[in-house]
């Protein structure tokens, strides 16, 4: 990569990582580990409040759920709308939790901008220019997935374009990529993770759901990434997985995201670093701020 | 793929390919081979028109040309917008040629619609359904090109966005894919596209110039996508190669181009089809419609 | 690739192609379209003989068929063994065609060696190096299949090996490669195979049953190498591809196969090529050499 | 994958893992995490010595090297051979470590049974299944490296040909596939390691190495490796990696595979595993066994 291209998503000498603020008190790239979690579609009122209860007392940090869902089918499940934003944004304040969601088109930034405190670009719009250009013009912090045929080049530059449009409140995220052996959903590229966090000021994130399509792999993933140095990861969690209306297989229920949190201290203790602060949990039941 | 997924690209029982009518009297899909060329990127009045000259006078029927270019940085030249769109669709009239760009974003639709004949959704848009739904609204026909990590079946369902959308006059465009040989720019998939053209009702044409990004390859590929049965090849042409502002490496010089257009002929007999009628030629002068 | 390490596959300025004997008057490389068919496995008398019979009458300058089969499973069909060998040379000798088959190990070379006029390496065999080192000191020509994880330059670099250890007489064999896409059994490689030609001087060949796996695109593809430029192709005919004990679903009938010869004159005549010599046909009946 | 192909190295419901018994005491996949390190290439007495030493004061459990070196070019330092084994074996008896060298063909099994107590199968040989077959009938064990361009499914059949042959003393080893991104050497697949272990009787090993090709990833693999539940890990470490005859960029400082070593523990202890014992360190310096 030439040094022209990427002037501002690489890390200078001696640059610490850039430290993205989600809001209530929760960043990314501090050096803490940082855990968001919830649906992968947001579905009814009841859905989005079970799992939103269930993640913040396992003690994830950000509340995630797609409101508008890229579908390979024009005939699959495209999601609740601003429906799904309302439901969100109301949980993650309930719980005190930020909440991030997919904007898939410029139309929809507007909207989007009244609900949610950090916008996540899905790995099909890693490529969006456009889509990109306008995310820049906010100052809301961006998750950008990394694009599943996207080379780690080319989502530096996609980060670029976000960078050079004026925001640099943004995460990157490895969800996996395309490769020949199509055993499972997508081959999780931990070790492109671990260049790009070497090379780039920006934190990096792993999301171990999509990346493996198979729940039984995803907290081995989850744990692989604490262990390689991610700032921290995007996991999918539903209530009742047999019955989601996406993604069910890969889903991870209540009691497994809960087995996960546990086992995070320890591991990330092992390599000197910590899960971030639950601070905000004792928030829910009413205490005002 | 489910039956119930694509439901409207798959070609029925006995069913005859969609013959897209791009104006002027051309059209793709009927049995004969048309040919799109054209610049990669529009750069100024005098290129626009210089290539268009030479590939009408070698026998193209479409003139192409990118007025909006996604670029992997954002520090590479982006295109002259509508100035482009404007110089293209005045030589598109000159030489009685319908003129095809790209297309890169909603916002862009309603201009794009003033000034070309066809929109092109490029490799990187593929997946951008909100894209797809907008310009299902339009009669306007549409080359869809296949993305560079999509899987056959995504790219007909890609295509099932714009037929469930309300329009059919969709061409599919194979331009290669990535594998872990890059050697060359893409994979160019031949074998993909001949499965896709027995199981759609789409015409499929090819794109040369990007799958390889080598210019002695442009002229191989095109006679193969010939001889394998494609509906026709979108191909660069320059009139300066060596001062492109974009991908001059891979543009034909006119010489070659009219090289290619006399080796098509007989090629194509060879397996009972023949290249599309270059009837418009003789408006070029002046004559009227 | 550093010019040091492929000194003897890379071709010399104005330096011709190689032309490689096969036997019989067989030649590739010389600019003629050599065709080399068979079936996937010898499976008894009957079906080489009926085999041999129907693509010497269509046409086909080579005999092939597999006697040791490489086998993903340890319980699939391993191959006829050197009763095949004999099967094949038999009729290679009746129909006056050379025979090729496939030698998996060092420990077959000296049996390969009484039977066959053309040794094959297979694809799972490319980065076999103490095999290539065995079979450089033999003067016997070899096919070279591509590996299907393998790059262009590894590929040129194997056959390396084969000219560094005193065996120039090497056809390279395109046969498809892996990518994400798994429609159909590999993504055959068109474009590779055109750069290695210009880049090697080395004769290079195509196989468009293993590369698509799937019967209706054989046609076009070994049409489609034709008009790319290649030297020849090595194509699967089965006498009974439903009753085939190894790669039925991608072996072409007796008629089909004769379907393609009658094409492939006035195809390659498009291009200035010409198919090679059939005159050996001449012979079959008992007329003494 | 059918249940008939792959009989031998699926594991039954409630069957434990193979535990793989490499020689004085130490085993792989009985559950605690086993750590074979060494050069990349054996050079000459002194690197092997030092190399020895080195790995064996900071905990390794096994001692690697190869003398056989499958070297992409011809001219490349293709290894010492048997003096390269001597040296090895030597190093292994003096520091009580049972070694490990990949036998790159038949006709060097006999030489290889003289030195080594662990045979490696190559990458580009998971495929060699005449090497498979004649491997199955030593009862020595083998560690068989995924091929860079095979699938899951292949690696176990791969595996199936040395089960079915009679030796189930196999140990599977993830080495990093293949993909559109050339960034790094491979990508590594540590969530099929996990897939592949959960279907497996067999254990399975990471080797961080290979898989990333750079020195500063190495770690961070071998620790998500260990995260993710792998058996234990293969690394190259060399006294002296600037000045390595083969790979030097990926190979660790005895310095850092120090830091490494020291890692280990509370990281897999977070898991509720524990590296495998380091008893066998007191010998060195003489006791008698």
């Amino acid at each position: 990569m030439a040094a022209h291209e990427a002037r501002k998503v690489l890390r200078g000498a001696g640059e610490a990582t850039v430290e993205v603020r989600l809001g209530s008190g929760v960043t990314v790239g501090g050096g803490a580990f940082t855990v968001i979690a919830g649906p992968c579609a947001l579905e009814n009122a009841d859905q989005v409040e079970k799992a939103a209860t269930a993640v913040k007392l396992a003690g994830a940090h950000v509340l995630r759920g797609g409101a508008f869902k890229p579908r390979t089918s024009p005939y699959s499940f495209q999601g609740l709308g601003e429906m799904g934003l309302q439901l969100l944004a109301e949980q993650g304040k309930r719980h005190r939790m930020p909440v991030v969601s997919e904007v898939m088109d410029v139309s929809q930034l507007a909207l989007m901008l009244d609900y949610v405190d950090v916008l996540q670009i899905g790995a099909r719009n890693m490529h969006n220019f456009s889509l990109l250009r306008e995310v820049a013009k906010t100052n809301r912090p961006v998750v950008l997935k990394r694009g599943f045929g996207a080379t780690l080049e080319e989502w530096l530059l996609a980060a670029e374009y976000l960078l050079d449009g004026g925001n640099d409140q943004v995460i990157l995220c490895e969800r996996g990529i395309r490769s020949f052996d199509n055993t499972l959903r997508n081959t999780l590229d931990l070790a492109g993770m671990a260049w790009v966090k070497e090379r780039s000021r920006l934190p990096v994130i792993v999301d171990p759901s999509h990346s493996t399509g198979v729940r039984s792999l995803v907290i081995p993933m989850a744990l692989a990434a604490a262990a390689a140095g991610a700032d921290g990861i995007m996991v999918e969690v539903h209530p009742a997985p047999e019955a989601a209306m996406c993604d069910g297989p890969q889903a991870l229920t209540p009691e497994m995201f809960g087995s996960l949190m546990q086992t995070l201290p320890a591991l990330l203790h092992a390599t000197g670093r910590a899960l971030a602060r639950p601070e905000a949990l004792a928030a829910v039941g009413g205490a005002s701020r």
